[in-house]
């Protein structure tokens, strides 16, 4: 695999600051030639488990050898580890925890390194800015061709996190909200390969949606819906509506497929 | 006209996410070689007309040969069509929703043309998130050099939105305000052009402002004015404050002028 | 020195209005080959000081050559002056109001020219928007290699900005918060250079910190911190936390450092 001169940022910086703005400086004084992109920066402030969720729908839309890194690190500071990935179509930096929990679970052949050849940092590591001392500068070198193997030594016993499945038994299948996004449309855990093959009804806080549908406009508008999202994920929304709000529910409440019986 | 390799993005999606990069990540796929500018993420929800009135304020100012990717979509997942619409001087992807007003009205010699051919679309097109699985990839193909007729047909009968003019009397003109920005700056549909020759009032909320400023420091600070703003437009603004909230006007409040007795 | 090709801009415009995405389609207008980079476009409205400070905190790390263009411009309008600035390592662009005040006192080696050239310049030049009509054309001008000295007259008597230093007396310092970052983390006007050799105590708000951290670790989650953040300037940070919320400090407000008698 050969970089495909593209890195990704995802972390909880915001934009206001100039953070990211560093950076990406620090990025193209390496590689002038990077092309960088954004997946996202307003990940609530260290909410490893939002990241996870936004790295895992949108890697995959990259083209192979793009260097995604994703800096939400509430533990900067301490001697937790920094990773470097290597899968049969991407690279990935991130602290060790958890925040590639769905890499780790979908991604196969993996390298895993830890982080630790100074060489690849600016030669000034700040104790609270490792996105700028350490992530931007080895994504950049990464890109330049340099192998994973250099950046440290293989790591054995890393955060590999836990990816929450549902619940399945015979009538039923209890998932959980994982996220919400900006339309207020809520996230489950279920996937769409795990719904179940008779017709079901769904519960969500104090709503139960009578079947899951195939595009919005099945219902009308300001009415609930249940339908499998653009990530293969059951989602709840509201036609043209806010979920989170109408239903009072957010990430982490559970989402229950009770299945009608057969015919 | 030959693509300049440059694709705007205008949609509601916000940057929080991952939507947008996504979008980003499907283009660089087919098209590694593109810079992509983000017009604005930040259009309220399924505000149509906004994302009509912020296109309309910055296309012109792309080189000629850029492609304007526009999606506030609240019908997605509707059978409303997606029109590609090609002028002299640039191409534009939206729904067929109005969005496209502006460029209805102003460009010339458009071949509109409603977009089918799923050979330039993902392979899996989601019911909910057409601007990843259509809108970017038909985008990245025309910045490749596809003719915008090989995307499906020609069509006849689009929405070509309505334009709301000014209503036009003898002595006075009424307007409204289509557009509020960041800064809380009011700006109207009344252009420069069609300005009274002689002198006038401007009258908006409960407030009349005497004559029209040619730059904010004609007031004092605090004061209300009303000059014509960047985008060509009559704005009621504040200097060095806001005139939304000092003013309690909002979008689609009517700003009259009053045209003074003749000499 | 030459252009690197970067271009990064600094602005109080926001990304909602597409005000921002209408200087980067001028700017690519006039070179195409630029990479535009964004410090920040979410400064406080008009806030020049905190312009100021974010541009300080990032410029360092562009590759030399870059061009850092900073429009935060409450006297847009008026006959304020527009400054170029060239050290030996980057080109500035900026409104002579103090935003460039760390420039001035950091950088050596200085030209500083007044740009009035309207041969670099949009042929119409608008009120109300500089940074699309005039920074963003000139920008591009200067990565085209046109020399600073085209751009206008050399500028003698502009403003360079106050730099407040802290108050240092024998047994203490008296410095200032001068920017609060999204996480809450109090900047202050401390450099680690002006750090007392002896042990001291930081008092800000009502709370007195015992000592300087070296990691944000070396206290409970929620206890407040001391620590040289990032840009160097001493920090006052609460673990997992929001200082700027739980010690109700804000930009402005004295820190103090209590040296204790040496031994």
């Amino acid at each position: 695999m050969k970089p495909s001169g593209i890195i990704t940022l995802l972390t909880d910086f915001g934009l206001t600051d100039g953070y990211v703005a560093t950076m990406k400086g620090v990025i193209l004084s390496i590689n002038p030639k990077t092309t960088i992109i954004d997946l996202s920066h307003d990940i609530p402030a260290q909410d490893v488990a939002a990241a996870a969720f936004v790295l895992e729908a949108s890697y995959r839309y990259f083209p192979r050898g793009t260097i995604h890194v994703a800096v939400v690190d509430p533990t900067v500071g301490t001697n937790r580890k920094i990773l470097a990935v290597k899968s049969s179509d991407y690279w990935f930096l991130a602290p060790d925890n958890g925040l590639l929990q769905y890499v780790f679970h979908t991604e196969e052949t993996l390298t895993v390194v830890e982080v630790l050849n100074k060489r690849f940092f600016l030669s000034q590591v700040s104790q609270t800015f490792h996105g700028r001392d350490i992530f931007a500068p080895v994504a950049a070198h990464l890109s330049l061709g340099v192998d994973i193997l250099q950046l440290g030594k293989l790591s054995s016993n890393c955060d590999r996190g836990q990816i929450h499945r549902p619940l399945v038994s015979k009538n039923k299948i209890i998932g959980k909200v994982i996220y919400c996004d900006r339309f207020g449309n809520l996230i489950t855990n279920v996937q769409a390969t795990q719904l179940p093959k008779h017709e079901f009804r769904i519960c969500v806080g104090d709503v139960t949606i009578p079947h899951l549908s195939q595009s919005y406009a099945e219902v009308e508008i300001g009415q609930p819906l249940a339908i499998i999202g653009s990530s293969g994920f059951l989602e709840i929304a509201v036609r043209n509506g806010n979920a989170r709000q109408q239903l009072s529910v957010s990430p982490g409440a559970n989402v229950t497929l009770k299945i009608a019986d057969g015919p």
